[in-house]
């Protein structure tokens, strides 16, 4: 992983290059996904996101550890599980009435509506990154091991 | 973008998994530098997102230039331009009263302030991003390349 003997003399700009592009990426894409998830599913990035963070814990998380590890203010993920408690999408178990402390999980209604949403997603990543190899792929994620999050389930 | 010879038998999640890690960079550094930015600076990740792109236009751009480049609505960088404006950091230039055709550019003062932004940012991002030597920052921006940004400087 590392590159001891580093070149003398290079411009020292790599890391903020490899920043912007690595912001394009993403951003391009979401913009993409954005788009497909409303039209293909009515749904927005966040609510997917949230869900999604969601179907890695089945015993349901607290809301504080969803907006950690979403890594967005508590605030912003609160009106999306409250719409997704609304659409019996999400469950939440009540800890003597404290809302922050409650834990929410997915109900059976929405694994099955998010488990077609992520077959979804998986295919229309397939294809938007589909100009990177899977060596590539293997190589870029490996170099990137370091921001591998805690919730992972791959290698 | 095609990948015709797409080898049978790999498990097939290489982008996906490179995906993830992809959104996982760029959150966690994102919401570093949102912290930093308004600490240090008073300001937010849009606020400097839209100054970085005016700052790669000295002549101005048209407002639906600036939201296609930045991949967000109008109505999202309209309210962030109005502030900037008010703030004495961007000229708005009036096209017969079409806010939609009129053209934004930085102020000299907005050059200023931006560009003590953009040096913190670059220490920044060195930080953030050094546990990714220097080569493999160069691999990756080139496995990428294919979503360099048209207003990119760099090769």
């Amino acid at each position: 992983m590392s590159a001891p003997l580093r070149l003398v003399g290079g411009d020292g700009k790599e890391r903020l290059r490899l920043w912007i592009r690595l912001l394009r990426v993403t951003r391009e894409i979401e913009s993409e996904l954005r788009e497909r998830l409303k039209s293909e599913f009515d749904t927005t990035l966040p609510r997917f996101d949230v869900m999604a963070a969601l179907w890695r814990a089945p015993e349901g998380m607290m809301m504080s550890e969803l907006s950690r590890f979403l890594l967005v203010s508590n605030g912003n993920v609160t009106g999306i599980v409250e719409r997704l408690v609304a659409d019996g999408l999400v469950a939440r178990t009540g800890r003597d009435g404290d809302r922050r402390a409650s834990i929410v999980r997915l109900t059976e209604a929405g694994r099955t509506a998010f488990s077609a949403m992520a077959a979804a997603n998986a295919r229309w990543i397939e294809e938007l990154l589909g100009g990177v190899t899977r060596d590539d792929a293997r190589t870029v994620a490996a170099i990137l091991a370091a921001f591998r999050s805690p919730w992972e389930d791959d290698p």
